[in-house]
């Protein structure tokens, strides 16, 4: 049976960068991916927080949250600013 | 050509968990994955540094460093003592 991975993002560059390294990355013989845009539905924040989601981007596998950061520290924030 | 995944940790139970599960997820068919400790061998910190770690656990995937947050809230680790 398939296990579930499932990545919660809000839609900002940040997390749409890690969506696509850290889904590459998964053996997709062992996960059933999906990938929920928390800033799309609200209606989807209330299960991402019964499932322990606390900060996007995040990787639930299998029910266990990682939460990633990817290195959006407030220096690469003003970057894009004056980009 | 196999792409890297390098795992960092430092030995704590909350590490040993996330590293578990997020090697078990990984595509063993692109990445040829290793594992550091930091606290067995100082030398390594450096390295560390310099590929952008900044926290631990950490995956660095092809170069690209993700900081894991495994939920080592505080009220965790008082669980920890307490049991």
């Amino acid at each position: 049976m398939m296990k579930t991975a499932i990545f919660y993002h809000a839609g900002c560059p940040v997390c749409l960068s890690a969506k696509q390294q850290v889904l590459d990355a998964l053996d997709k013989n062992q996960f059933a991916i999906s990938v929920i845009h928390l800033g799309e539905n609200i209606s989807t924040l209330a299960d991402a927080q019964l499932a322990g989601v606390k900060s996007v981007p995040a990787l639930v596998l299998d029910g266990s949250v990682f939460h990633i950061n990817f290195g959006a520290a407030l220096e690469d924030l003003k970057g894009e600013q004056h980009a």
